[in-house]
């Protein structure tokens, strides 16, 4: 049977499965959850064991572990290289789930009437993820597999990946593949099936701002001492000017400016700015001028503030000048910015503009390449045949403003090309409560990717 | 005997009873504190009873409990108002305190060679406040009071004492006084004793922004989308020009301007400006342009931010734009400027800045006015002879940086003069971890304030 027909036979197991997998609390993030973490790679090489994988094998790093297996069915044959990460994102603020992010519950939406999952990492990744582990198992159980393939899953990306790059370079021969498919990204909507072609890089950065060497009476210093809360939104606020471009020198000096005719393309995309205000119960989009608001989170870089803090945060008052005041800054790049020189750059700039009243240390988090890729390549053209077979339509290139920091790391250590193949959308809100994924989306990623491999196998014919 | 050979005889039991009142957590901005608030009023009334008052009552209000006793010894003597407060700051950050913050124990520090007490409220106010019972009991014990006491202690200092006016309105003809006497404020050192003169005024205020209605993935909406936290900095760095003048519209509009000779006059306070930056490690000091340190913290209105927060601060990174931000800002104010207005003049001048983009919510916190008294009144007189007699020298009239909101409350209630006679230290670590008071101090205190009775008592008749 084709794999519509099998994914209609299964699809109450597939999302059962599923839902087990989302039952643990895999935060990558925060170190109390480390047994969770190893719960979740267990489970990821059982699933991939019991649907046909051969050398199915947890690695330990210095971080979190990552789950290999494979099929090599004719070395002569190409070979695809699956990747996905079984991390989520922290779930805080608990306060405004509706349901506990750990306990999934299916519920009907608008946007998905046959329901959609609700917990985190529904979307991201691990719906996705396993999207690649039943069509395996489909192509395994129905003698369908036309090509060698590996899986790699790993469980640092929500926290930048950071011990990825040593595994690779100590396996790269287990890893050699002839293309990399990732599902961690997202489609237009059902109607528009895309393909990612971009990705924004990344810099995170830790600040600390010290002021006097212990909390103070705001009465008794106020005025005369500088208060580090006060001189941290100065130096924040600097980094922006009045049009929201920022101020660090040598910032932009790399940053990619794409022709009219790319720009025009990419104005083709249906877009709707009141239905994107509404969505997100904004008075007006913000950002940097001249740009629109999908070249804003795409083709620009960024610098958000993700998370501020310092002096008395509890109920009621407290008249204190504090001793210290933190914030956690990333910026979002584009193709040709490097990382670490953004780091360094930002490091630089923010210790020079800090006043002789405080001290400051800049601590960066982690990082990754942007990327971008072409449409004329035979990876792309499978990608795009597969999405005609199962949506009856071409796919729309698309340049994401997320960052998935491995990829560019991918291309230069297997010198193989990335497809970005994503069925999430926009509003499952990733990152954030009520974070979800359609049981349509879910079950279509599985009925599409067996016809990725049938279509790139033939290609590389 | 006279009160220095009372209090040698009987320190160590006074010492001991401020201990017994400092263990009790009267933290009044957090109402999970409410049991411990009503046990630190229960004790005050016991002690102000053993030491001889009459009347012994505990008033509950709409908020914390006021602690009422008197002695009236002849209507037509002149009547003493002691007032003082049995509430504390919140202790936090707790991890920075050497010995737990109710856990009081005694410590020798150079500026304390005898010792020193530290606990949270030690100064403020506790063991100031509690000088005076024990200066009454004395005068009790020896016979030797020489006019009529009333105590009014409450419990919502720390907290804008919000329900104080009613409380003063309801009573007033019980309150009835000649003089109000406040040991809430400090002296310039063991060698300078000193009266506090000026006191500035108090507009506390908390701050919302809201973008996204909620948390989004920095890299999905990076740059075309207002975070929070950003335009939160933004906002509050604008308060504030390169000058570090506030820039809300109106706000030194009433601002009292010193003369020369007054500004010179303060300038003769004994003052160390390396000491300064020594004690609370800072590598230079921040301020109003044109303004010494000491004109800073004393004569001039401030704005500093008491807490901020927004997005993720837990451990590790997390890509979000928060939906909200928050920050708790207030206003130290200067004679003249009415808090009420400075309020409006924020909210107004806030909620005018904020971009389309988020909505902005400025909550009111409580505040009061600034105040200033002359030092030729009987009152002043009075205490700066107390002084002579137990330091051997006349008190330096200091302006304070602190706000006592009811002061200037009291003088318009009862139409007397307010006399703050201060004992602690700025090294005290008043509202800071390892909080402390002096052994000397406290006893000094109460040696000195029966000096104040009988002067007072004196230049009366």
């Amino acid at each position: 049977m084709n794999s519509r027909a099998y994914v209609e036979k299964h699809q109450d197991r597939f999302i059962n499965e599923l839902i087990n997998l989302l039952k643990i609390p895999s935060i990558s993030a925060d170190s109390s959850y480390k047994a969770s973490m190893k719960d979740a790679a267990q489970m990821v090489a059982d699933q991939l064991e019991s649907a046909g994988c051969d050398r199915v094998k947890i690695y330990p790093t210095k971080g979190h572990a990552v789950v290999f297996g494979e099929k090599i069915i004719d070395a002569s044959l190409p070979t695809v290289l699956v990747y996905g990460h079984y991390d989520v994102q922290p779930p805080d603020p608990l306060g405004l789930w509706d349901s506990p992010p750990f306990k999934p519950v299916i519920k009907k939406t608008d946007i998905h009437p046959d329901g959609a999952i609700f917990a985190r990492g529904a979307c991201d990744d691990k719906g996705q993820m396993y999207m690649h582990v039943k069509a395996f198992e489909f192509m395994m159980a129905e003698n369908d597999l036309p090509c060698n393939v590996k899986f790699m899953i790993e469980g640092e990306e929500e926290v930048g990946s950071e011990h990825l790059e040593d595994f690779i370079n100590e396996h790269n021969a287990m890893l050699a593949n002839d293309v990399i498919l990732i599902s961690d990204t997202g489609m237009i909507s059902k109607e528009h099936p895309s393909i990612t072609t971009g990705l924004r890089g990344l810099s995170y950065v830790e600040v600390e701002v010290t002021g006097p060497n212990r909390d103070l009476h705001s009465g008794l210093y106020g005025g005369a001492v500088a208060n580090p809360i006060n001189i941290l939104t100065q130096m924040i606020a600097s980094l922006q000017d009045e049009n929201n471009r920022i101020t660090i020198p040598g910032f932009y000096d790399k940053v990619e400016e794409l022709s009219k005719e790319e720009r025009d393309k990419m104005a083709e995309a249906p877009f709707n700015l009141e239905q994107y205000k509404q969505s997100i119960g904004i008075g007006d989009v913000h950002g940097e001028k001249g740009y629109t608001t999908n070249e804003r989170n795409s083709i620009r870089p960024t610098l958000d503030v993700n998370g501020i803090w310092g002096g008395y945060i509890g109920e009621g008052a407290k008249t204190v000048i504090p001793s210290k005041a933190f914030a956690k800054i990333s910026m979002r790049l584009v193709p040709n910015q490097d990382w670490k020189g953004i780091t360094e750059l930002f490091k630089t700039h923010f210790e020079s503009i800090a006043p002789e009243s405080v001290k400051v240390e800049v601590k960066p988090h982690h990082g990754g390449q942007g990327y971008v890729t072409p449409i004329d390549s035979i990876e792309y053209q499978a990608a795009d045949k597969a999405f005609q077979d199962t949506f009856g339509k071409s796919a729309i290139p698309l340049r994401s403003g997320g960052s998935i920091p491995i990829v560019s790391l991918f291309e230069n250590a297997f010198n193989s090309k990335t497809i970005l193949m994503g069925f999430g959308l926009d509003t499952d809100a990733i990152h954030s409560p009520n974070e979800h994924f359609g049981v349509w989306n879910f079950l279509k990623g599985i009925e599409t990717i067996p016809h990725f491999y049938k279509h790139f196998t033939a290609l590389k014919a």
